[in-house]
Protein backbone atom coordinates (compact mmCIF):
# COMPACT_ATOMS: atom_id res chain seq x y z
CA UNK A 1 0.00 0.00 0.00
CA UNK A 2 1.13 3.23 -1.15
CA UNK A 3 1.01 6.53 0.77
CA UNK A 4 -1.54 7.53 -2.00
CA UNK A 5 -4.20 4.95 -0.53
CA UNK A 6 -3.20 5.55 2.80
CA UNK A 7 -4.22 9.13 2.65
CA UNK A 8 -7.66 7.44 0.17
CA UNK A 9 -8.13 5.38 3.14
CA UNK A 10 -8.56 7.93 5.95
CA UNK A 11 -10.99 10.12 3.53
CA UNK A 12 -12.82 6.91 2.75
CA UNK A 13 -13.57 6.28 5.99
CA UNK A 14 -15.15 9.78 6.70
CA UNK A 15 -16.94 9.62 3.51
CA UNK A 16 -18.31 6.25 4.69
CA UNK A 17 -19.42 7.35 7.91
CA UNK A 18 -21.44 10.70 6.59
CA UNK A 19 -23.06 8.33 4.17
CA UNK A 20 -24.06 6.34 7.22
CA UNK A 21 -25.45 9.92 9.07
CA UNK A 22 -27.08 10.84 5.29
CA UNK A 23 -28.81 7.66 5.33
CA UNK A 24 -30.03 8.06 9.21
CA UNK A 25 -28.11 5.23 10.05
CA UNK A 26 -26.31 7.36 13.25
CA UNK A 27 -28.03 9.95 14.76
CA UNK A 28 -26.08 10.31 18.12
CA UNK A 29 -22.23 11.03 19.36
CA UNK A 30 -19.20 11.04 16.71
CA UNK A 31 -16.83 10.57 19.05
CA UNK A 32 -14.73 7.41 18.08
CA UNK A 33 -16.53 7.36 14.23
CA UNK A 34 -13.51 7.40 11.38
CA UNK A 35 -10.29 7.39 13.96
CA UNK A 36 -7.72 9.61 13.00
CA UNK A 37 -10.51 12.28 11.42
CA UNK A 38 -11.07 15.81 11.94
CA UNK A 39 -14.39 16.69 13.84
CA UNK A 40 -15.97 19.95 14.06
CA UNK A 41 -18.04 22.15 15.80
CA UNK A 42 -21.18 23.46 13.43
CA UNK A 43 -22.84 26.69 13.42
CA UNK A 44 -24.79 27.60 10.70
CA UNK A 45 -26.15 31.70 10.43
CA UNK A 46 -28.33 33.63 8.27
CA UNK A 47 -25.72 35.60 5.98
CA UNK A 48 -27.10 39.62 7.75
CA UNK A 49 -25.26 37.88 10.88
CA UNK A 50 -22.35 35.72 9.20
CA UNK A 51 -19.84 38.71 9.01
CA UNK A 52 -20.43 39.55 12.50
CA UNK A 53 -19.72 36.21 13.60
CA UNK A 54 -16.61 35.69 11.09
CA UNK A 55 -15.02 38.59 12.59
CA UNK A 56 -15.79 37.49 16.37
CA UNK A 57 -13.99 33.84 15.23
CA UNK A 58 -10.58 36.22 13.66
CA UNK A 59 -10.91 38.17 16.60
CA UNK A 60 -11.03 35.15 19.24
CA UNK A 61 -9.40 32.21 17.62
CA UNK A 62 -8.56 30.19 20.70
CA UNK A 63 -11.99 29.46 21.22
CA UNK A 64 -13.06 29.54 17.78
CA UNK A 65 -10.43 28.03 15.74
CA UNK A 66 -12.34 28.42 12.25
CA UNK A 67 -11.38 25.34 9.93
CA UNK A 68 -14.09 25.98 7.32
CA UNK A 69 -16.46 28.37 5.98
CA UNK A 70 -19.44 27.91 3.06
CA UNK A 71 -20.75 30.40 0.52
CA UNK A 72 -24.24 31.96 1.45
CA UNK A 73 -27.16 28.76 0.49
CA UNK A 74 -23.95 26.57 -0.44
CA UNK A 75 -24.40 22.87 1.89
CA UNK A 76 -21.14 21.99 0.14
CA UNK A 77 -17.60 22.72 2.16
CA UNK A 78 -14.95 21.07 -0.28
CA UNK A 79 -12.35 21.67 1.67
CA UNK A 80 -13.42 19.82 4.37
CA UNK A 81 -14.49 17.07 2.47
CA UNK A 82 -16.07 15.22 -1.13
CA UNK A 83 -19.26 15.88 -1.42
CA UNK A 84 -20.24 16.95 2.36
CA UNK A 85 -23.95 18.22 2.54
CA UNK A 86 -24.56 20.19 5.62
CA UNK A 87 -28.31 19.27 5.46
CA UNK A 88 -28.03 15.71 5.67
CA UNK A 89 -24.31 15.01 6.67
CA UNK A 90 -24.23 15.91 10.80
CA UNK A 91 -26.03 13.29 12.93
CA UNK A 92 -28.33 15.39 14.62
CA UNK A 93 -28.91 19.20 14.58
CA UNK A 94 -30.02 22.01 17.18
CA UNK A 95 -32.83 24.41 15.65
CA UNK A 96 -32.93 28.06 17.77
CA UNK A 97 -35.63 30.69 16.58
CA UNK A 98 -34.65 33.58 18.64
CA UNK A 99 -32.57 32.29 20.96
CA UNK A 100 -35.13 29.06 21.84
CA UNK A 101 -34.48 25.60 20.89
CA UNK A 102 -37.21 24.60 18.57
CA UNK A 103 -36.24 21.45 17.15
CA UNK A 104 -33.22 18.45 16.99
CA UNK A 105 -33.70 16.87 13.77
CA UNK A 106 -31.83 14.54 11.92
CA UNK A 107 -31.95 16.49 8.77
CA UNK A 108 -32.47 20.29 8.23
CA UNK A 109 -33.22 20.21 4.50
CA UNK A 110 -36.99 21.11 5.42
CA UNK A 111 -35.85 24.11 6.67
CA UNK A 112 -32.32 25.11 4.63
CA UNK A 113 -32.56 28.93 3.02
CA UNK A 114 -30.43 30.61 0.24
CA UNK A 115 -28.73 32.94 3.12
CA UNK A 116 -27.37 30.21 5.53
CA UNK A 117 -23.76 30.18 5.73
CA UNK A 118 -22.29 27.43 7.53
CA UNK A 119 -19.02 27.93 9.79
CA UNK A 120 -17.18 24.98 10.92
CA UNK A 121 -14.98 25.22 14.06
CA UNK A 122 -11.79 22.84 15.13
CA UNK A 123 -12.47 20.88 18.42
CA UNK A 124 -10.69 19.49 21.31
CA UNK A 125 -11.33 15.78 20.01
CA UNK A 126 -8.33 16.37 17.54
CA UNK A 127 -6.11 17.68 20.16
CA UNK A 128 -6.95 14.58 22.78
CA UNK A 129 -6.09 12.70 19.61
CA UNK A 130 -2.22 14.05 19.56
CA UNK A 131 -2.16 13.97 23.10
CA UNK A 132 -2.99 9.94 23.71
CA UNK A 133 -0.91 9.42 20.41
CA UNK A 134 1.92 10.81 22.55
CA UNK A 135 0.86 8.45 25.49
CA UNK A 136 -0.55 11.01 27.68
CA UNK A 137 -4.12 9.51 29.61
CA UNK A 138 -6.88 11.75 30.30
CA UNK A 139 -9.10 11.41 33.87
CA UNK A 140 -12.34 12.40 32.16
CA UNK A 141 -11.41 9.49 29.15
CA UNK A 142 -10.22 6.74 31.75
CA UNK A 143 -13.59 7.22 33.99
CA UNK A 144 -15.58 7.61 31.25
CA UNK A 145 -16.58 11.26 31.69
CA UNK A 146 -17.25 14.20 29.92
CA UNK A 147 -14.55 16.93 30.52
CA UNK A 148 -15.34 19.84 32.83
CA UNK A 149 -15.73 23.08 31.39
CA UNK A 150 -15.95 26.29 33.44
CA UNK A 151 -17.16 29.97 32.29
CA UNK A 152 -13.92 32.38 33.27
CA UNK A 153 -13.97 36.03 34.11
CA UNK A 154 -11.93 36.95 30.68
CA UNK A 155 -13.96 38.48 28.35
CA UNK A 156 -13.54 37.74 24.64
CA UNK A 157 -13.29 40.27 22.40
CA UNK A 158 -17.05 41.37 21.23
CA UNK A 159 -18.03 41.70 17.29
CA UNK A 160 -21.63 43.06 16.23
CA UNK A 161 -24.16 41.15 18.64
CA UNK A 162 -21.61 38.25 19.69
CA UNK A 163 -20.32 38.89 23.28
CA UNK A 164 -19.19 36.84 26.44
CA UNK A 165 -17.22 35.08 28.35
CA UNK A 166 -14.59 32.83 27.36
CA UNK A 167 -15.22 29.13 28.36
CA UNK A 168 -12.44 26.90 29.10
CA UNK A 169 -12.25 22.63 29.42
CA UNK A 170 -9.84 21.39 32.24
CA UNK A 171 -7.27 18.51 31.84
CA UNK A 172 -4.89 17.58 34.82
CA UNK A 173 -1.32 16.03 34.51
CA UNK A 174 1.76 15.39 36.23
CA UNK A 175 4.03 18.48 35.94
CA UNK A 176 6.61 17.04 33.18
CA UNK A 177 3.42 15.99 31.45
CA UNK A 178 1.66 19.25 31.70
CA UNK A 179 4.62 20.54 29.82
CA UNK A 180 4.44 18.06 27.50
CA UNK A 181 0.75 18.77 26.59
CA UNK A 182 1.41 22.52 26.29
CA UNK A 183 3.95 21.44 23.31
CA UNK A 184 2.14 19.17 21.93
CA UNK A 185 -0.79 21.23 22.09
CA UNK A 186 0.86 24.45 20.54
CA UNK A 187 1.19 22.49 17.60
CA UNK A 188 -2.50 22.20 17.01
CA UNK A 189 -3.69 26.27 16.47
CA UNK A 190 -6.56 25.55 14.37
CA UNK A 191 -8.13 23.15 17.23
CA UNK A 192 -7.99 25.72 20.36
CA UNK A 193 -3.59 25.47 20.45
CA UNK A 194 -1.78 25.58 23.52
CA UNK A 195 -3.69 25.97 27.01
CA UNK A 196 -4.67 29.51 27.80
CA UNK A 197 -3.68 28.94 31.44
CA UNK A 198 -2.37 26.58 34.09
CA UNK A 199 -2.07 25.83 37.46
CA UNK A 200 -4.11 29.21 39.10
CA UNK A 201 -7.77 28.65 38.70
CA UNK A 202 -8.74 31.10 40.14
CA UNK A 203 -6.96 33.82 38.52
CA UNK A 204 -9.28 33.37 35.86
CA UNK A 205 -12.16 33.51 37.65
CA UNK A 206 -12.79 29.97 38.81
CA UNK A 207 -13.48 29.93 42.28
CA UNK A 208 -14.58 26.75 42.81
CA UNK A 209 -12.69 23.45 40.13
CA UNK A 210 -15.32 20.34 41.56
CA UNK A 211 -18.23 22.85 40.04
CA UNK A 212 -18.07 22.99 36.53
CA UNK A 213 -20.71 24.89 34.66
CA UNK A 214 -20.73 22.05 31.62
CA UNK A 215 -19.30 18.70 32.04
CA UNK A 216 -18.09 16.41 34.87
CA UNK A 217 -16.64 17.52 37.83
CA UNK A 218 -13.15 15.22 37.93
CA UNK A 219 -10.65 15.60 40.74
CA UNK A 220 -7.33 16.98 40.03
CA UNK A 221 -4.63 14.76 42.54
CA UNK A 222 -2.68 16.85 44.54
CA UNK A 223 0.15 15.63 42.54
CA UNK A 224 -1.06 17.34 39.62
CA UNK A 225 -1.86 20.86 37.92
CA UNK A 226 -4.52 21.84 35.88
CA UNK A 227 -4.56 23.09 32.64
CA UNK A 228 -7.40 24.94 30.79
CA UNK A 229 -8.00 25.00 27.13
CA UNK A 230 -10.41 27.78 25.13
CA UNK A 231 -13.53 25.80 24.30
CA UNK A 232 -15.98 25.41 21.51
CA UNK A 233 -18.57 26.12 24.25
CA UNK A 234 -17.46 29.87 23.92
CA UNK A 235 -18.68 30.33 20.69
CA UNK A 236 -22.08 28.12 21.46
CA UNK A 237 -22.58 29.91 24.22
CA UNK A 238 -21.97 33.72 22.84
CA UNK A 239 -24.76 33.10 20.01
CA UNK A 240 -27.12 31.46 22.76
CA UNK A 241 -26.90 34.75 24.26
CA UNK A 242 -26.71 36.66 20.88
CA UNK A 243 -30.37 35.39 20.59
CA UNK A 244 -30.42 35.61 16.66
CA UNK A 245 -33.89 35.55 14.51
CA UNK A 246 -32.63 31.82 13.61
CA UNK A 247 -29.87 29.70 14.17
CA UNK A 248 -28.49 26.00 13.41
CA UNK A 249 -25.71 24.00 15.45
CA UNK A 250 -25.22 20.55 16.04
CA UNK A 251 -26.08 18.57 18.99
CA UNK A 252 -23.18 18.42 21.52
CA UNK A 253 -20.75 15.36 20.80
CA UNK A 254 -22.58 15.28 16.89
CA UNK A 255 -20.24 16.82 14.90
CA UNK A 256 -19.34 17.13 11.53
CA UNK A 257 -16.74 14.54 10.78
CA UNK A 258 -14.48 15.65 7.88
CA UNK A 259 -11.97 14.20 5.71
CA UNK A 260 -8.60 15.87 7.29
CA UNK A 261 -6.65 14.13 8.61
CA UNK A 262 -5.60 15.74 12.64
CA UNK A 263 -2.36 15.55 11.99
CA UNK A 264 -2.95 17.71 8.77
CA UNK A 265 -3.75 20.02 11.49
CA UNK A 266 -0.15 20.47 13.27
CA UNK A 267 1.95 23.57 12.19
CA UNK A 268 5.13 21.48 12.64
CA UNK B 1 23.05 46.16 4.01
CA UNK B 2 22.73 42.47 2.63
CA UNK B 3 21.42 39.35 4.75
CA UNK B 4 25.30 37.95 3.68
CA UNK B 5 26.23 41.53 5.84
CA UNK B 6 24.51 41.03 8.87
CA UNK B 7 25.67 37.48 9.70
CA UNK B 8 28.94 38.20 8.73
CA UNK B 9 28.46 41.47 11.84
CA UNK B 10 27.73 39.29 14.49
CA UNK B 11 30.40 36.95 13.74
CA UNK B 12 32.44 39.36 13.56
CA UNK B 13 31.39 41.45 16.92
CA UNK B 14 31.88 37.83 18.49
CA UNK B 15 35.61 37.47 17.12
CA UNK B 16 36.11 40.96 18.55
CA UNK B 17 35.19 40.38 21.85
CA UNK B 18 37.57 37.33 22.00
CA UNK B 19 40.22 39.18 20.58
CA UNK B 20 40.23 41.13 23.35
CA UNK B 21 39.49 38.34 26.01
CA UNK B 22 42.85 36.98 24.41
CA UNK B 23 44.53 40.31 24.81
CA UNK B 24 43.71 40.24 28.64
CA UNK B 25 41.42 43.23 28.02
CA UNK B 26 38.12 41.39 29.49
CA UNK B 27 38.83 39.44 32.38
CA UNK B 28 35.51 38.96 34.40
CA UNK B 29 32.18 37.75 33.08
CA UNK B 30 30.74 37.64 29.33
CA UNK B 31 27.19 38.77 29.89
CA UNK B 32 25.72 40.95 27.51
CA UNK B 33 28.88 40.81 25.38
CA UNK B 34 28.34 40.16 21.41
CA UNK B 35 24.49 40.39 22.12
CA UNK B 36 22.56 38.00 20.29
CA UNK B 37 25.34 35.66 19.81
CA UNK B 38 25.27 31.86 21.91
CA UNK B 39 27.77 31.82 24.73
CA UNK B 40 28.93 27.97 26.52
CA UNK B 41 29.71 26.32 29.37
CA UNK B 42 33.17 25.33 28.80
CA UNK B 43 34.40 21.77 30.38
CA UNK B 44 38.09 20.53 29.39
CA UNK B 45 39.32 17.22 30.19
CA UNK B 46 41.82 15.03 29.51
CA UNK B 47 41.41 12.40 26.27
CA UNK B 48 41.17 8.78 29.26
CA UNK B 49 37.87 10.90 30.77
CA UNK B 50 36.48 12.23 27.64
CA UNK B 51 33.98 9.11 26.49
CA UNK B 52 32.38 8.66 29.58
CA UNK B 53 31.74 12.58 29.55
CA UNK B 54 30.85 12.71 26.29
CA UNK B 55 28.33 9.54 27.14
CA UNK B 56 27.28 11.46 30.08
CA UNK B 57 25.98 14.44 28.01
CA UNK B 58 24.43 12.44 25.33
CA UNK B 59 22.24 10.70 27.89
CA UNK B 60 21.65 13.66 29.99
CA UNK B 61 21.20 15.96 26.95
CA UNK B 62 18.77 18.67 28.84
CA UNK B 63 21.52 19.21 31.88
CA UNK B 64 24.15 18.88 29.43
CA UNK B 65 23.46 20.10 26.14
CA UNK B 66 26.33 19.78 24.04
CA UNK B 67 27.17 21.97 21.34
CA UNK B 68 30.48 22.16 20.40
CA UNK B 69 33.59 18.86 21.09
CA UNK B 70 37.31 19.72 20.19
CA UNK B 71 39.34 16.70 19.02
CA UNK B 72 42.42 15.62 21.53
CA UNK B 73 44.78 18.35 22.29
CA UNK B 74 43.50 20.60 19.41
CA UNK B 75 42.48 24.57 20.61
CA UNK B 76 40.32 24.67 18.02
CA UNK B 77 36.81 24.53 17.70
CA UNK B 78 35.63 25.62 13.83
CA UNK B 79 32.19 24.85 13.90
CA UNK B 80 31.82 27.55 16.81
CA UNK B 81 33.57 30.16 15.61
CA UNK B 82 36.67 31.45 13.25
CA UNK B 83 39.93 31.18 15.12
CA UNK B 84 38.56 30.44 18.56
CA UNK B 85 41.64 29.49 20.84
CA UNK B 86 40.84 27.91 23.74
CA UNK B 87 44.08 28.20 25.61
CA UNK B 88 43.32 31.88 25.35
CA UNK B 89 39.79 33.33 24.50
CA UNK B 90 37.96 32.32 27.80
CA UNK B 91 38.12 35.44 29.81
CA UNK B 92 39.12 33.24 32.93
CA UNK B 93 39.51 29.93 33.82
CA UNK B 94 39.25 27.56 36.83
CA UNK B 95 41.70 24.62 36.99
CA UNK B 96 40.74 21.39 39.26
CA UNK B 97 43.83 18.48 40.23
CA UNK B 98 42.17 16.22 42.01
CA UNK B 99 39.04 17.51 42.21
CA UNK B 100 41.18 20.69 44.33
CA UNK B 101 40.38 24.33 42.63
CA UNK B 102 44.26 25.02 42.20
CA UNK B 103 44.44 27.95 40.06
CA UNK B 104 41.90 30.88 38.54
CA UNK B 105 44.10 31.89 35.39
CA UNK B 106 43.02 34.00 32.12
CA UNK B 107 45.04 31.80 30.18
CA UNK B 108 45.64 28.15 29.95
CA UNK B 109 48.79 27.79 27.50
CA UNK B 110 51.33 27.04 30.52
CA UNK B 111 49.27 23.77 31.57
CA UNK B 112 48.09 23.01 27.97
CA UNK B 113 48.82 19.55 27.14
CA UNK B 114 48.22 17.33 23.79
CA UNK B 115 45.21 15.23 25.54
CA UNK B 116 43.02 17.53 26.68
CA UNK B 117 39.56 17.27 24.80
CA UNK B 118 37.29 20.24 25.28
CA UNK B 119 33.26 20.52 25.77
CA UNK B 120 30.86 23.36 24.93
CA UNK B 121 27.86 23.25 26.20
CA UNK B 122 24.82 25.38 25.60
CA UNK B 123 24.11 27.97 28.17
CA UNK B 124 20.57 29.36 29.65
CA UNK B 125 21.84 32.68 28.13
CA UNK B 126 20.41 31.82 25.35
CA UNK B 127 16.99 30.68 26.15
CA UNK B 128 16.87 34.38 28.23
CA UNK B 129 17.80 35.96 25.19
CA UNK B 130 14.82 34.58 23.56
CA UNK B 131 12.52 35.04 26.56
CA UNK B 132 13.34 38.67 26.62
CA UNK B 133 13.00 38.95 22.83
CA UNK B 134 9.47 37.69 23.39
CA UNK B 135 8.67 40.68 25.88
CA UNK B 136 8.89 38.39 28.71
CA UNK B 137 10.70 39.78 31.61
CA UNK B 138 12.58 37.83 34.41
CA UNK B 139 12.58 38.70 38.03
CA UNK B 140 16.39 38.03 39.16
CA UNK B 141 17.85 40.11 35.83
CA UNK B 142 15.08 42.58 36.75
CA UNK B 143 16.41 42.55 40.88
CA UNK B 144 20.01 42.23 39.34
CA UNK B 145 20.53 39.17 41.19
CA UNK B 146 21.69 35.52 40.00
CA UNK B 147 19.05 33.24 39.11
CA UNK B 148 18.10 30.63 41.82
CA UNK B 149 19.53 27.38 41.55
CA UNK B 150 18.59 23.80 43.06
CA UNK B 151 19.40 20.25 43.86
CA UNK B 152 16.80 17.85 43.16
CA UNK B 153 15.59 14.44 44.21
CA UNK B 154 16.21 12.95 40.34
CA UNK B 155 19.10 11.34 39.60
CA UNK B 156 21.09 12.02 36.07
CA UNK B 157 21.72 8.68 34.75
CA UNK B 158 25.33 7.85 35.23
CA UNK B 159 28.36 7.33 32.49
CA UNK B 160 31.58 5.90 34.46
CA UNK B 161 32.92 8.25 37.08
CA UNK B 162 30.58 10.83 36.42
CA UNK B 163 27.08 11.02 38.66
CA UNK B 164 25.01 13.24 40.60
CA UNK B 165 21.58 15.01 40.64
CA UNK B 166 20.27 17.02 38.23
CA UNK B 167 20.64 20.94 39.44
CA UNK B 168 17.72 22.73 37.99
CA UNK B 169 17.34 26.71 37.78
CA UNK B 170 13.94 28.79 38.41
CA UNK B 171 12.12 31.45 36.57
CA UNK B 172 8.42 32.57 37.56
CA UNK B 173 6.11 34.18 35.38
CA UNK B 174 2.43 34.34 35.62
CA UNK B 175 0.07 31.46 33.99
CA UNK B 176 0.02 32.70 30.49
CA UNK B 177 3.08 33.51 30.46
CA UNK B 178 4.27 30.49 31.87
CA UNK B 179 2.64 28.49 28.63
CA UNK B 180 4.85 30.92 26.43
CA UNK B 181 7.64 30.16 27.85
CA UNK B 182 7.00 27.00 27.67
CA UNK B 183 6.64 27.86 24.14
CA UNK B 184 9.74 29.72 23.58
CA UNK B 185 12.16 27.62 25.47
CA UNK B 186 11.22 24.46 23.53
CA UNK B 187 12.64 25.86 20.47
CA UNK B 188 15.75 25.68 21.98
CA UNK B 189 16.68 22.36 23.00
CA UNK B 190 20.64 22.78 21.97
CA UNK B 191 20.54 25.16 25.31
CA UNK B 192 18.27 22.96 28.08
CA UNK B 193 14.90 23.50 25.96
CA UNK B 194 11.58 23.34 27.69
CA UNK B 195 11.87 23.49 31.72
CA UNK B 196 11.92 20.00 33.02
CA UNK B 197 9.47 21.39 35.83
CA UNK B 198 6.73 23.36 36.61
CA UNK B 199 4.53 24.44 40.32
CA UNK B 200 5.43 21.67 42.37
CA UNK B 201 9.16 21.93 43.71
CA UNK B 202 8.18 19.61 46.41
CA UNK B 203 7.52 16.55 44.01
CA UNK B 204 11.12 17.22 42.63
CA UNK B 205 12.89 17.21 45.99
CA UNK B 206 12.69 21.08 46.44
CA UNK B 207 11.79 21.24 50.05
CA UNK B 208 11.96 25.39 50.91
CA UNK B 209 11.85 27.11 47.37
CA UNK B 210 13.50 30.66 49.71
CA UNK B 211 16.58 28.41 49.82
CA UNK B 212 18.47 28.06 46.57
CA UNK B 213 21.74 26.07 46.74
CA UNK B 214 22.90 28.25 44.75
CA UNK B 215 22.26 31.72 42.87
CA UNK B 216 20.49 34.18 45.02
CA UNK B 217 16.97 33.84 46.56
CA UNK B 218 14.17 35.10 44.49
CA UNK B 219 10.22 35.64 45.77
CA UNK B 220 7.42 33.95 43.40
CA UNK B 221 4.55 36.14 43.95
CA UNK B 222 1.23 34.65 45.01
CA UNK B 223 0.08 34.74 41.40
CA UNK B 224 3.19 33.41 39.68
CA UNK B 225 4.04 29.53 39.14
CA UNK B 226 7.92 28.47 39.61
CA UNK B 227 9.61 26.97 36.09
CA UNK B 228 12.40 24.75 36.57
CA UNK B 229 15.05 24.43 33.83
CA UNK B 230 17.59 21.84 33.38
CA UNK B 231 21.11 23.34 34.74
CA UNK B 232 24.15 23.68 33.53
CA UNK B 233 25.71 23.60 36.76
CA UNK B 234 24.65 19.87 36.90
CA UNK B 235 27.51 18.77 34.63
CA UNK B 236 29.71 21.26 36.84
CA UNK B 237 28.79 19.51 40.27
CA UNK B 238 29.16 15.92 38.52
CA UNK B 239 32.84 16.47 37.34
CA UNK B 240 33.70 18.26 41.01
CA UNK B 241 32.06 15.16 42.56
CA UNK B 242 34.01 12.90 39.97
CA UNK B 243 37.27 14.13 41.46
CA UNK B 244 39.08 13.84 37.70
CA UNK B 245 43.02 14.15 38.26
CA UNK B 246 42.99 17.46 36.09
CA UNK B 247 40.43 19.32 34.53
CA UNK B 248 39.40 23.20 33.52
CA UNK B 249 36.35 24.92 33.25
CA UNK B 250 35.15 28.63 33.04
CA UNK B 251 35.03 30.78 35.93
CA UNK B 252 31.36 31.44 36.69
CA UNK B 253 30.05 33.53 34.22
CA UNK B 254 32.74 34.08 32.30
CA UNK B 255 31.78 31.85 29.23
CA UNK B 256 32.90 31.05 26.08
CA UNK B 257 31.43 33.41 23.17
CA UNK B 258 30.70 31.83 19.68
CA UNK B 259 30.35 33.29 16.56
CA UNK B 260 26.59 31.09 16.35
CA UNK B 261 23.67 33.17 16.82
CA UNK B 262 21.33 32.44 19.92
CA UNK B 263 18.01 32.33 16.84
CA UNK B 264 20.53 29.53 14.59
CA UNK B 265 19.69 27.13 17.60
CA UNK B 266 15.81 27.05 16.97
CA UNK B 267 14.91 23.92 15.93
CA UNK B 268 11.81 25.76 14.17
Amino acid sequence: MNLKDLKHDAASEAQAVRQRIRRGEITGHTSGLAPGCVQGNVAILPQALAADFLRFCQLNPKPCPLIGMSAPGDPALPALGENIDMRTDVPRYRVFRKGELVEEPTDISHIWRDDLVTFILGCSYSFEWALLEDGLTMHHMEEGKNVPMYKTNVQTTPAGPFHGPLVVSMRSFKPAQAIRAIQITSRFPGVHGAPVHIGLPDSIGIRDITKPDWGDAIDVPADELPLFWACGVTPQAVVAEAKPDFCITHAPGSMLVTDLKNSQLSVF
